[in-house]
């Protein structure tokens, strides 16, 4: 059993865009040569979320338009009266109905998704940022 | 330490069917003969979700209601104008809300949930789909 | 690689009562002396969450606030019809919307998180508990 700590830097738009990750954790796992395991991904931030989801780019849009409604701009939250600077409350709300934190699965150095199914990060901050996203690998 | 992995094999309905898999997930975990870790069910697939939850039927027909409530099937989505042969953009949106993976401790082989909490696999796709659960199991 | 156990206890308000549970965690995990590695922070019951989110209290107000609207108290629910004594249907479905269970990476004997980022545990249940949060460290 072995466990190893990978990053991964991404910059980011933020406003809720949704970032295909697959392809960057499947090149960490490759390059650890642990061939069953788990891999948690976990971006250390409270405005951004990491999830699965079939990157297409209609149901980008509606996932989007979801937590736009779900969570809408336009009412008062009291968390922007606190920090006048920063108006970003929608983006702490949208992220905590996702989670910072995913763990999955793989085998044969491969994670096990579905077909249709990608990991994703989801920065729900307000302004540009420069992410990074945690990986821990455990396995044999 | 080990790891060790299961599958689970389920006929399922689909338009959010509740199944209540912790006898599975428990009967997996007995015969690994592993004692205290972690299990992390993960369904491979954008449709479904892993969560826990009090298996009672009324709570289980407020829980599929609440899913309705957030992501109504009378709305536009884009994703049913990309994947006309599927329509199932709502199946996607509500999946998202919960997650495709758990992670649950487990001590003396046992499974160490709540008295009324149970794990269940929710087929939020809107065809009746033969799913295969993963388990990944690391302890001592 | 070793995996070892620790519980938390709380006495909670309930009724979406959050609670910065940070500094329990990472105490819990200073003893431990493992390095780098997992936690998985579990709570064994189903109207309880556990989560991270910026512990700031007009945040704490506004996560409240979006609970309440989503899932609001003055609906009529399956499970109060079934459970008479309990009127507790709105604290199942909050917390079925976060999770029982987070796993967060460690460095340093020192918990991942992000600057104003902190783990919470969310009594969502409509009375006052005597809660024990579970937690799995695995690691070197």
């Amino acid at each position: 059993m072995k466990i190893i700590s990978r990053k991964i830097n991404l910059s980011t738009k933020g406003n809720g865009e949704i970032i295909n990750i697959t392809d960057y954790v499947q090149s960490e796992l490759k390059k650890t040569k642990i061939s069953t395991g788990i891999v948690t991904v976990f971006i250390p931030g409270s405005t951004g979320a990491v999830a699965a989801m079939e990157y297409e780019p209609g149901l980008i849009n509606d996932t989007k338009d979801l937590f736009k409604k779900i969570v809408p701009e336009s009412n008062k939250y009291s968390h922007d009266s606190t920090h006048t600077n920063n108006g970003n409350a929608v983006s702490h709300l949208r992220a905590s109905l996702v989670s910072p934190s995913i763990t999955i699965p793989f085998e044969d150095c491969s994670l096990s998704l579905g077909t249709w199914q990608q990991v994703v990060f989801i920065d729900f901050d307000n302004r540009p940022r420069d992410r990074k996203i945690l990986l821990k690998i455990i396995g044999e």
